[in-house]
């Protein structure tokens, strides 16, 4: 035995058949999806030029950065999809026609410290919406139209919560604290780890009274539209945000999705300093220790370290391979389909090989996947077995008789059940 | 303006939008008969450790090799599917149904010097049938009936070469030149480019007599079956290679595969020691200069470097960036479809707004693909130009009437036709 080892990497995700299978229904979904909205595909290089990720990169990401090396060039695996697709589009700009929404479902790769639930390699399902020079607010609605019907079509109870970075820039310059802004933010991320205790005691060390800690503390308890318009925060900003979540709702509405898919949710505050308007966290219901499986939001300028454009965005990103894990782990999703082959052809021996395989071709003509076997010197039973290993719903025995009178019978491996005297045709409409 | 160089590397695809899209259509043809045909997906890790790419490269490719550094762990990008494949079926071997029949279209990694033509990340689309222990010739049959759908499916004249790896070592065998028969293969590759008489000179530089070159040739002219049974080589070996073209094409012919897109080229050799039986080439009949655009065949051993199990396997690898690249640039696909939408709706003015997002979200519930536009600051034929540019099919203007009466008229932008009188059902009808 070789010493090589050949197990996955750890922070690498490797699927057995069925769960592969599972996770590109998955993906499908999102795909379709984001089709449906009228987002285009990209699928540019997972490798950029060094200093193409590192002008957008900053702090922990940083570190994390798969760097290569191959003659004069310095190389580098990307760490999301927002970089290159700023890239892209800086590249690409007077070939494009704005708004530019794109949607991109693929790898990306970050050197993390093993650990659980965290990949060094995962999916992302991204979509953005990308203006030149400006873009409508309605669009801001759509992102969380195309979230929520996705959840819904992967059958988990998610509610989008959205919130408004404008609330919080017009909350601190009314309390004269636009200064803490930044720090005050990642406290407030952290609130539903903490709880508010903490963050009170977070909110003392930065200096802050009593008087402002409670003011913040009445805002980020809002959870209905009407509770932005009671608190008492004159200030223009804030009053920009609160215009803008209303829009926000409204299109909502109008776009018939049910009001228990979205919320209001003052306390979310995404981190740092990227977005401008509307943000976007989802949590599935039932599994609140996931935190947010699909997050993002407006920004102002998406490429400004690549064009001297003004190109603002919004935008959503699926953390694909985390969601996938943990719905596996948690047993909320299950492999069941080992294979997409409907029937397997068992000839009993060579005479048939000939009719059996002119029949194959014909199911496969119908668009139906189908497999034979003319391992004639294998026992029937274990070639059958492949059948019922792999889940193949029906399987096809192919002797003299039916070679001679064209008449079929099907035995279906889940049921257990024979369907007997069927002529091709009728064949195939069970098959299908 | 930034000095960040935001041009694609050379040596890596990127594509424009409707470019992308038709990428995205040719890699699901393919995708999709690979399903039809009982293929299962797999997704291994772009990354593996280095010593499982080292085993198995050599020669050139080993040079090619792009090397990450992470910590303690060697790790380097894949440089084929095979390899990946290797390793996992040695990791989950004995979790695996058999035959084990899995597809994988995806990115591979090769740091060559740029060239035309020649990518340094590019798409593979391969499948495998590995066998535990041995696996039927019959599979054999399948991979070219696959390669010959997916050629029909996209419209390419195309015909699969057909040889085997044993007529050569029984020719060799006969003519007591089984020492040489490596060389004498790579000689033989080089046939098509260099012609008859450069190769004869290459023949007479490794010590072959007149008699040998020409029964060598005589061997290299057959393009027919029977003239592998006529041609005069006493060789057990070589026997066995007759008999196994024989069942090929017999199967072949059962599949219902018309016969002019197969045929049997003794030309073919396929350079280095991987392939023990059949061996494969396809070439698209208007564009010879492409070279093979799929190939493959059958090997002994999967994965000996990995596991102490007899894992034979038969395979065909589509090189799909390059043909990608290759069609288009020759002008043989065209990119058509800049958008996957159906119709994209312009309300005339706020008052309409609520009714067409309505409408909007009626029209994708019925899974057509549809946008909307809403920025009223722009004037209409502006926001009109986003539908021309996409080249998206219909328009639906949304003023007082429709919002009154519920009745609807598209503009086909293709044809520049107006449909009037329509109520939504009727739309509906010209939009799937």
């Amino acid at each position: 035995m070789s010493k090589i080892n050949t197990k996955p990497l750890s922070g690498f995700m490797e699927l057995k058949p069925a769960e592969q299978i599972l996770f590109d229904k998955i993906k499908k979904t999102i795909e379709e999806n984001y089709k449906l909205f009228g987002f285009i595909p990209m699928d540019n290089p997972l490798i950029e030029r060094k200093e193409v990720l590192f002008a957008k990169a900053g702090g922990e990401t940083e570190t994390q950065i798969y760097e290569l090396e191959k003659g004069d060039e310095k190389l580098a695996l990307r760490f999301d999809l927002t970089v290159p697709l700023a890239r892209y589009v800086a590249d690409k700009y007077g070939e494009l026609t704005f708004p530019f929404k794109r949607y991109q479902i693929a790898k990306v790769y970050r050197g993390e410290r093993p650990q659980a639930g965290r990949f060094r390699e995962f999916y992302q399902a991204d979509i953005d919406i990308i203006g030149n020079e400006n873009l409508p607010l309605s669009y801001d609605a759509e992102v969380i139209a195309i979230a929520i019907k996705i959840f819904q079509d992967l059958n988990l109870d998610a509610t989008v919560r959205i919130n408004n970075r404008k609330l919080f820039n017009g909350l601190f310059e009314f309390l004269n604290l636009s200064e803490k802004a930044e720090s005050l933010m990642q406290i407030i991320d952290k609130l539903e780890k903490v709880g508010e205790e903490k963050i009170r005691e977070y909110f003392l060390d930065e200096g802050l009274g009593e008087s402002e800690i409670s003011k913040i503390f009445e805002f980020l308890k809002i959870r209905k539209v009407e509770g932005l318009e009671k608190i008492k925060i004159e200030n223009g900003i804030f009053e920009e945000g609160v215009k803008e979540v209303k829009e926000v709702f409204e299109n909502l509405k109008a776009l018939n999705i049910s009001e228990e898919k979205f919320l209001l949710d003052t306390s979310i505050a995404r981190g740092l300093g990227y977005y401008t308007g509307t943000i976007y966290e989802t949590r599935l219901n039932k599994y609140p220790e996931f935190g947010s499986v699909c997050s993002g939001g407006r920004y102002e300028n998406l490429a400004s370290e690549y064009i001297d454009k003004k190109l603002p965005g919004v935008g959503i990103s699926i953390g694909l391979s985390r969601l996938f894990d943990q719905l596996l782990k948690k047993g909320v999703i299950e492999p069941k389909e080992a294979s997409y082959t409907k029937i397997l052809i068992l000839p009993l021996s060579e005479n048939e090989k000939e009719f059996s395989l002119n029949l194959l071709s014909k199911i496969r003509a119908e668009k139906i996947p189908a497999e034979i076997d003319l391992d004639f010197d294998r026992k029937m039973q274990k070639r059958a077995k492949y059948a019922e290993k792999l889940k193949i719903p029906f399987v096809l025995f192919v002797g003299e008789d039916e070679v001679k009178d064209n008449i079929f019978s099907l035995k279906n491996f889940n049921t257990g059940e024979k369907i007997e005297n069927l002529d091709f045709r009728k064949m195939l409409e069970l098959l299908v």
